[in-house]
């Protein structure tokens, strides 16, 4: 592993579990949620995974892909590719097993989905249990809460 | 399969293969590569994974990830993570076995490489056998040849 992964190490694995997705647009739902973060040998980034289900019969919901970058002075960039055409940039921080993310570039396919804005606060809160908030600002609404979720450790990296 | 996903069916598998890579500012290189796209049950689009590998000592060089999206009318659009710290949406054409994309968006992070421009071609040159061409503008040099590759289907989807 490469040293500068370190500050996020505790996130190299699969993690399985439950969310709430909230907005003033959509009718709420819930959804079940995998997450993977992989590291790659000698390189100083984690690979990202992520995909959610519909809990009343397993259809695809959402899914991410990207790579998360550690940088010094407990600085973070994570890159994401979102199939509803958003290419976006995320920079924060991480103290401890807390990480804070806003969204610092959105670009959009021809086609793509109108998002502007996104903050995302994880917090490990205990051994194995990860939870998460996004806040997203789509589709002409400001800012707001849109996803809740607690993920539990489900194997190693 | 999604219906939309018809155009680009003929990519979902494994391909792998051999490139080369070459720029101003770098020395040329010659790399391993496989590349993945796998369709998601009835969603418009197709996962991409890709990563190449340096053939002397099979350490890992670069990798992307996103999502290939076709849009009516032989329109393409692609969505792309890369671990370099870019966000990028690259937009373009399918017409039969050809691919010609060009960036149309592409966001940095503050640390990231500094990537002005990019096209590819990719073309489906006979039964299993996909080759791609990469132009890349970056670090103050203009648009030029920068990796072109052989794949053969290695895998089904």
């Amino acid at each position: 592993m490469h040293p500068d992964v370190e500050p996020i190490a505790f996130l190299i694995g699969a993690w399985r579990g439950e969310g709430r997705g909230v907005y003033p647009t959509i009718a709420s739902f819930d959804y079940g949620e995998e997450i993977r973060f992989t590291a790659v040998p000698g390189k100083p980034f984690l690979a990202y995974q992520q995909r959610t289900w519909a809990l009343d019969d397993q259809r695809p919901l959402h899914a991410e892909t990207g790579y998360w970058r550690p940088k010094p002075a407990g600085r973070l960039e994570v890159v994401l590719a979102h199939p509803t055409g958003v290419a976006e940039i995320e920079e924060g921080t991480v103290d401890g097993g807390v990480i804070d993310l806003v969204a610092t570039s959105i670009g959009r396919a021809t086609t793509a989905k109108d998002v502007d804005g996104l903050h995302r606060r994880f917090e490990l809160v205990g051994p194995g249990v990860l939870r998460y908030e996004v806040e997203l600002a789509a589709v002409g609404q400001p800012l707001q809460g849109h996803l809740t979720a607690e993920l539990h450790r489900s194997g190693e990296g």
